[in-house]
């Protein structure tokens, strides 16, 4: 798997052409999607979801899902993930040479028998059956599998969710053989105290297994909880570009948090991602050929640099 | 001065009546402004900078702050703060009862020069005479000063600004007699490993005088900053209802940080602010009456409470 980290301090991994493209109604054409990955990693971004390798009835935007993997995986030092929500997507995206495969898992069970039909448990239950599949394939071809346990922080139809349970299934994932398991705050419902409780749980409960955090800013809170993650020693967050996506709501309450605002927040704070903030903000333009007239959020974008400012790896150079 | 501190863990200084409504061209009527104030109080804001004591040829908006600041005085337990540009309004200040006067001072001597024009020593000098005039004032009539130094943590004409230097300005301002002295990022430029660091620094070097922190939005890092600055022990932030004021950028890009945002991460981390958040967003409604068609901003007013949220005065119940 591409993917060196060792001259970064943070890996952003962004979520916009599967998590974004897939709330939107609209289908971006496969030709531009390839010129958007093409250009998000150009501008130094590591890892990117690149599609979901669900029905395309269910989700028409995500139909060319193969398509896109085979044209990511060729881009040098690129972590091509993509979505499956089952053994079948499973398949399909070790076909298309995905390097990382992400399952939906939510830790309430409301949440998970609406959005995906299973209870949690067997939804892990499949997701174990991925991992098998995975061990059985050649190293060079084996993707590894990584879950971000939505509803982690609390549901929009239950309410709280017991942090145990949310252990306790971030355990039974590391026991079905996930990679690296991390939380979701699929309803924008998480504060940062809670953030800082839980990720330094599942460190000490899963160790070097955990990993991701997936805020929303459904209610503004995205980067303050990112500020009480890494605190914690989260090192990989997932980010939309423009927010695209999950915006249910009026203007400014977008669903992930923006990628672009994110990478500032990391670089200013001293952490290198190994991004170019002018090339990011360039990228937004490929996104809006696509999905012509789209609503794309962002401060930064809005406001530019500020005067002075220094990249993290620049402020390194001794 | 009213406004008791023993059942709240934050301050929250809600300074949209004058921060925001002098960075808008309309001029909000006299009476929708009291209303709008009582709103707030009646949400449970303990402190409110209701107007400037400005010159009415510069600032048509601010005209009836004297009228407004005998108003808002007559509610009970609220902190009635207004912005004094020079002894002349210190004076008028005085005159109508204001319980705190605001100083602008600034680090950037260029945004200083363009601002006030007067140099960072020039505006430390006036902030001095006032001190000394209301030290004269029998104690039931005296105003304690406050001053947040702009710019503290950048400056969009000068870049950086000298850490240093913002300290010694601070302790200048100490010694000039000002009882609590704060950072303001006026720039929208500051990030949380320099709020960290500066307002610790402030706390060594002027403990029980160390103030407000007051954080702008403009690149989406405003509640990011103010979950640093809630680690070194600040306790009183500035915001403005609906983001009102200071937005030069495209939607989203507000100049303060968002009253309703702020509150809400306030609340669910624990933190008793003694606001009621339907309450507060209630209070908008005046706000647009006052002034109709404009841009309200915020994220919670449009996602609405999570299910089963709890305010932090309700957890420590026991």
């Amino acid at each position: 798997m591409p993917g060196s980290r060792s001259d970064i301090d943070v890996l952003v991994s962004e979520v916009g052409p599967r998590d974004g493209l897939q709330s939107v109604a609209r289908v971006m054409p496969t030709e531009v999607k390839n010129r958007w990955i093409a250009a998000l990693a150009a501008a130094g971004v590591r890892e990117i979801e690149v599609g979901s390798f669900v029905s395309p009835k269910l989700l028409p935007q995500m139909a060319d899902t193969d398509q896109v993997v085979r044209e990511a995986v060729k881009i040098d030092g690129l972590t091509v993930l993509a979505l499956a929500p089952n053994l079948r997507g499973a398949e399909r995206g070790i076909a298309a040479g995905v390097h990382k495969l992400n399952f939906p898992v939510s830790a309430s069970r409301e949440h998970s028998l609406s959005n995906i039909r299973m209870t949690p448990e067997q939804a892990i239950e499949q997701v174990r059956k991925a991992c098998e599949l995975c061990a059985g394939l050649p190293p060079d071809s084996r993707p590894s599998v990584e879950v971000g346990i939505s509803t982690a922080f609390g549901c929009s139809i239950e309410g709280s969710v017991s942090e145990d349970w949310v252990m306790k299934m971030a355990q039974d994932l590391v026991d079905a053989g996930v990679t690296s398991v991390g939380f979701s705050d699929t309803a924008g419902c998480a504060n940062p105290v809670q953030v800082k409780r839980m990720f330094t749980r599942l460190q000490r409960e899963i160790g070097s297994r955990s990993g991701a955090a997936h805020f929303h800013n459904t209610r503004g809170q995205g980067l303050a909880n990112v500020v009480a993650a890494l605190e914690t020693g989260v090192n990989t967050f997932d980010a939309s570009q423009a927010g695209l996506g999950g915006c249910p709501y009026a203007p400014g309450a977008t669903g992930n948090i923006v990628t672009e605002d994110l990478v500032f927040l990391l670089e200013a704070m001293g952490l290198r991602t190994g991004i170019d903030l002018e090339r990011l903000i360039a990228a937004r333009a490929i996104l809006l050929e696509g999905l012509p007239g789209e609503s794309l959020y962002g401060h930064l974008p809005n406001a530019g640099l500020p005067k002075g400012f220094a990249y993290a790896s620049a402020r390194r150079v001794r």
